[in-house]
Order: structure tokens, then sequence, then C-alpha cells
């Protein structure tokens, strides 16, 4: 029986996943395969706290580049994360000829128009399945299930900290620093958790996902950004009283030839997949124009959902090292020549209903000289809610509106804080109910 | 650029599909690609009635061996359906050395093990995403996707009619003679529908799910079916008192090397997103060792989902075309040569909670007759409704039960359904309330 030497970069928590499951299913693993995957060594600058598991000691070693330079090793899984060394070590693997896996999407975001071209280039294959979404197949279904689709639209749920935050909010009722101080508790967000709540780390995935869905190059910087922080368990009761869920969506919508992309909050029907996607969990919501909706749902993180993610991608890059092929399907769904920019529309531009909580005082005029400004500007009133008032001091009025531009929001909004009867920043949240 | 040639046998709603797509589509396809798939014949025995699509007549044939037998054809698409011709136009095709793309699950589902063994022997690939689940990529998950997990289990929604219907009945209580006909006049329903009420179909896709789960070969006879026919409006009321949807689900549980494979009416919490998928889709709910659950959800049939599957296959085989290779992925998960038999365990053994429903006269002693019998099998109840009588004749009692066996189930109910007070055969819904 052939066998296929790979070499692992990093041992922290996935890593380790995938040494255990190597371990679990090794069985399995090589009567798929039709050969023997051995791990020949793993590189990590710790080679000695316990992980949990049985590693024989002599595969370990603190130099990346007995794994880089080792004629004998065909794929490389860098499973290090951050910028450097990785993107160093990943460049280098390609240099040497050997396939590359990875779960980096902090590195793919950002240096992804470096090592795609040079892995195109040097004819060695780049799988990044585990990057985006953990263990749901969406990069296998982007580049493949629906290769002969258009996309027309692409959402996703694509951090589970954000996610297990905003659905305990909803559950509970409880305030997002509390509920913050209960993930960081439970294992569900970072000490410094800035990362995930300001959605930088859902801008990384976002960024992959649109440059396979579209096959065009993404300036992640362009990708319109909000995070969660702001979302208060007042608009929560508010969404769950018009009928809505608050999720902190990544948007892609085919418009012509352009895309709209954007990441904020967004209130979607209660009834929605989307919405009923909770705790840690993630998942995408595509329609394609051939296949309509599909959805995909699972385990957005985690050692061993990741760990399966990345097994893909070495069983795929090994099948080809049977074959002796390479580029067998182009690394972000098209040739990487002559790739394009994609072409992003401005945040102004988009459309879309909108959610709007004023800070009031309960004054006679109060609603006509906002509604006066949101109509001077084009923007409709779906719903409208105002409550009796309880105490003193501010009232909140909530108005939900028809399709509006984001411009002429913003505009209207503007001029609305302005006003001496108006006591707070209003809150923004956009609507999507035509998912 | 090179050019790959295709041909299509069967010009049906999908193989009309298929032409549509390609039409609509090219460019994209062939920037993916990477090359130009060209069709160039099409074969039925129907060439003159209209499609509503442009085809170039010079490409119609009647005779599918002008395709079988064109050298220059490198992928034949087989959507004819049925069982013959079909069946032998595959194996033709195979043996002269061409892929094949086919969306036949009832052809699949019982001469697999003859067209698989054959295709891998002759080298060529047997693409049959299409086959089951419409436009979800199931089949690419499961031999590519979690490659490396035990499939735990395994739960499909996998006939758009049954779901339709069951939908239909659960949202406005009508019976289910009525939805049948409503569903029919809709299209969602054949004038003979047993195939799809019955579960034939279902069982078709669930055999050809299973082959790839386990890697086994699978004896669709053996698989324990039960169709949607006598579930009634009240039973889905008492379901939605419960807090259960009934759904046809095909649930295959790995037990050790055994598996559980059975397809019936079963009852599911209602906040389960297999219970959400509503109307006409299909969906798959996999729980694998490193994975953890994994959703998908999509359109199950359709003109153009089925064609953006089936352009899945049709894309994979290009793509090893271009290459010269075959068979990189195993057909069935895993090698032909020395597959074995899957091992189903026997309806009898299985452990699961049950739903009845029993129509007795309302008698004192009733219920400690038939809860006596039930403890006397080995059955515990967890919970009882019983209702005030509103007429004379036969009252409902429902209960549920914790986990119990199937085969002291069936002996339990022989005796109830004995009892003179008992008045009706005893209704049984199995509930899954741990997937």
């Amino acid at each position: 029986m052939k066998k296929i030497s790979i070499g692992l970069i990093g041992l922290g928590n996935i890593g380790t996943g995938v040494v255990k499951l190597l371990q679990q299913n090794e069985k399995l693993i090589t009567q798929k395969l039709g050969a023997r995957l051995v791990l020949k060594k793993i590189a990590d600058i710790n080679i000695t706290s316990p992980r949990g598991i049985k590693i024989d000691r002599s595969l370990l070693t603190k130099d990346a580049r007995d794994i880089l330079n080792d004629p004998d090793i065909s794929i490389v899984i860098e499973l290090m994360g951050g910028y450097e060394p990785a993107r160093t070590f990943v460049l280098e693997a390609i240099q040497n000829g050997k396939h590359v896996v990875t779960a980096n999407k902090a590195m793919l975001a950002t240096y992804g128009n470096e090592i795609f071209p040079a892995a195109q280039h040097r004819g060695v294959d780049v799988g990044f399945e585990a990057s985006v979404g953990g263990t749901i197949p969406i990069i296998k279904t982007l580049k493949e299930a629906l290769v002969a689709n258009k996309i027309n639209s692409i959402v996703g749920i694509m951090n589970g900290t954000c996610n297990f935050i905003l659905t305990k909010m909803t559950d509970e009722g409880k305030p997002f620093d509390v509920v913050l101080k209960e993930a960081q508790d439970l294992g569900f967000a970072e000490a410094d958790p800035t990362f995930d709540i300001e959605g930088i780390d859902t801008s990384h995935k976002m960024a992959i996902v649109l440059s396979l869905a579209y096959g065009k190059k993404v300036n992640l910087k362009k990708i319109y950004l909000e995070g969660i922080t702001k979302i208060s368990a007042l608009d929560i009761a508010f969404a769950k009283e018009l009928g809505y869920r608050i999720k902190l969506l990544a948007i892609g919508m085919l418009k012509g030839e352009a895309v709209e992309a954007r990441i904020h909050p967004t209130m979607i029907e209660s009834e929605h997949l989307l919405a009923n996607v909770n705790r840690n969990y993630n998942a995408f919501h595509l329609v394609g124009d051939a296949s309509g909706p599909v959805f995909l749902f699972g385990q957005g993180a985690g050692m061993m959902p990741t760990a399966s993610a990345v097994f893909s991608d070495i069983i795929d890059c090994a099948r080809n090292v049977l074959h002796g092929i390479s580029g067998r399907v182009p690394l972000r769904s098209i040739n990487e020549t002559g790739m394009k920019d994609i072409r992003l529309i401005p945040m102004d531009d988009i459309e879309t209903k909108y959610y709007f909580r004023f800070s009031v005082l309960d004054r006679p005029g109060v609603l006509s000289k906002i509604s006066g400004i949101l109509g001077r500007h084009n923007i409709s009133l779906a719903t409208v809610i105002q409550k009796a008032r309880e105490e003193a001091g501010p009232v909140p009025i909530v108005m939900t509106t028809y399709k509006a531009r984001e411009k002429d929001v913003r505009e209207a909004l503007k001029k609305i804080d302005r006003l001496d009867v108006v006591k707070d920043k209003t809150v923004i949240i956009r609507i999507e109910d035509e998912l």
C-alpha cells in the first residue's frame, strides 16, 4: 500500500485534534484514501506541554523547516494561526512543491492574493475548508457543488462567539456585558474579545467566501463592518415584538456585475432557518440562480469539528498526490491568472429596510418632526411603536421602514439626532426579510 | 482552449434543465472549468415536442447509441429515469470508457452493485449527486467533506411530495386525502402517488446514502419502510400538543458495527431544524464522530435545482477528463473490490420512544388494562393524554413512552388491540427527540 507523508506545523487545539482524529479513525481514512497517511513530523514552539493524546516524541520538532525541507513530506498542514511566520512558512512550503492545508483565515484574507497565485504557479494545491465555517463544507460547496450557479446571495453566521452572545441575550434578556462575561467564563469568548465581537473574524471569513463565490479578488478592508457591541437588550426585545431575531450576518448579494458586501447586526424573521441557528453554531444561506436556496449548518469552531474539515482537505490533496496532479479545482474557483478585483457597491448606495430606535422626550409633535425628516429623505415607515411613558426622562420610539437608501438614512438620522427633543444617538439595525 | 464533448440521454424536465443551465451560464462554467463543455448530442424518444428552450435540431437523435458509440463523447448524462433501458445504456457507456452522470436513484439503488464495480473496473467515474436530495450536496459531503468521520447518524427528509403533504396537514389541519388531492393539483404529487407516499422513493435514496456513509453494499429491501398514508389530522394535532412535528424521516444510526435503517413517519421536537423543513424542501441531519451535527437543506427536486447537481458531477468528471484520471474519489466511498454487505439491525431489535393513540370505549379500568399490558412488556410511559368525552363512541387515549424495544411494543399492541374495549387498530408513531 502506498504511503503519503504529511507534516503538521502548530500543535495547538486544532493541531491536536488533527493528530487525534488520525489516530481515532486511521483505519477508516486508509480505507477511503486507498493509501496510508503518515504523520511524519510535528513542529511547535512548545513541544513539552501535554496535549491529552499520545504522541511519539520523536515526531516533535521546534523547527518548522524540518518539515518544510523534508523532501519526503508532500502535504504541509499549517495550524499555527496568525500572520507571521505562518505566511512565510506557507510560501516556503509552496516553493518547495508541497501542497498546503490551512485553517488560517486571517492569513488567507490578508495575503491570499500573494499565496494563491504562488501556489498555482508552482503547481500545488492549497486547501482551506477549515478556515471558514469550521466543519461546514462551505468551501467545497461554493467551488464544486454549486459550480454552475451564479450566486445571487450568500448570507452567513460565521462567528460562534457573536452568535453565542446574541442567542443568550435573546433567550435570557440579559445585557451585552453580562453575557460577554459569561461567554468568556465558558470559553466561548477570548479574554480580549475584540476580534470576534467587532466582526473582524467574520470579515476575514467573508473575504474568503466572496472570492470563491464570485471568482474575484477581494479587498478585506472594503467590506462594510459593524460588530455587535452596540446591541442592547432593549433592541432585542423590540425585535422579538416585531417578529424578528438579531444575528450578526455577513451578507453578500449580487447586483448586476457588482456585489453588496456587508457585515452587521441584522433583524431577520424569527421563522427563517438562519434565525434558528443558536449558541455557537455557524450557518450559510446561499441562493444560486439554478439551485435556489441552500442552507448549511454546523460547528464553526472547536477541536474535532475543525479537524474534520482539515482532513477533508488533507484527503483531497492526498488524492491529487496519488494521481500526480494538482490544480484540478482552481484554488479560488477560477484560474488565478487574470483574476479581477471584485466590484463592491459603496455602503451609501445599498437599499434595505431599517429599524430605528429613537430616544426622545415625550412631548407633543415629536413624532411628526421625526417622521417629517424621514419623509423628506424618501424613507417610508412600515411600523411605529410608541409605548406609554413609565418614568421620567427620554422614551423609546421604534420605527421600521420600507426599503430605503443607506445614504438617505444616514442624512436623515444626522438631522434627527440634532433635534433638541432627541436625547441619545438613534440606534439603527438593518432588517433583511427577503433572504 | 480544450473542449470536452458530452451527450445527454433523456430530454425530459431535468434534461431540459441541464441544456438550459449550460446555455444560461456557459461563460461562467467555461471560466471555472478552464475548458469548453460541448453538448454534442441529445437522445430522446420524443424529439419533436417543444421544451421551451432553443435547441439546435441537428443535436437531437432518437437513438441513444449515437451517443454511446460516439468516440468523441467522454461524458454521458443519463436522465431518462426508470430501470430499463437506463441500466443497459449506463453499462454500455461504461464499457465504452465514458464517464456517466445520472440522477436515476431507482436504477442505482437496484443495480448499483452491478454498475459501480463495472465502472471502477473500466476506469470511469459515475456521478450521482442529483440522485439524492436534488440540489443539496449530500453525496459530496458524505464522500469528501466528512471523509474522516464515522457517521454516527444520518437522518433525512428525502421526498418533497411527502413533506409537502405533511406540512400542509400540519399548517391547515386538513386530512391526508384532501391534501394529497391539492398536492396533485399543484404538481407536487403524481397522478399515481404510490411511489412517493409509500416511501419507496425515499428507500431508494436511503439505500444510496447508506452505501456512501458506511462504504457498504445495501440491500434496498432490507430497509424498514412505512409511508405516510396512515397519518391522520388527529395525530398531527396531538403531536403539536406534545411539542412535536411529524415528518417522514429516513433514519440511519450506527450501532457498533451494525446500522439501524428505517423510514417511517416520525415525531421530532418542533424546534429541531428538521422539524422546520417545510413544503417540498429536503434536508439531511448528520452527526459525524468528529464533525458533530451538520445540517444541509435545499430543493430536493425540480428542473433547475436538479440540473445544478447534475452539473456538479459533469464538471467533476470533466476535470478528471482534463487530467486524464478516474477513480480519484471511490464511487461509493471505498474501493468496490471487497466492499462488504452492510449489517442492518432487525427492526424488532431497535429501541426508540413511541407515541400510541388508542381508540377505546370510555369505561372504568381501560387505562389500567392498557398500561398494565405495556408495563408487562417493559414499556414505561412518559405522558398520557385522555380527553373528556365529547360524543358517544370510542375516544382517543394518547400515550408516549420512554425508550422501548420494537418487538416488545408490537407484542404489547397485539394484546391491547384484542381487548374488547379497544375499537380500532392502535396508531404507532415513533418519536426521535435525541437527533
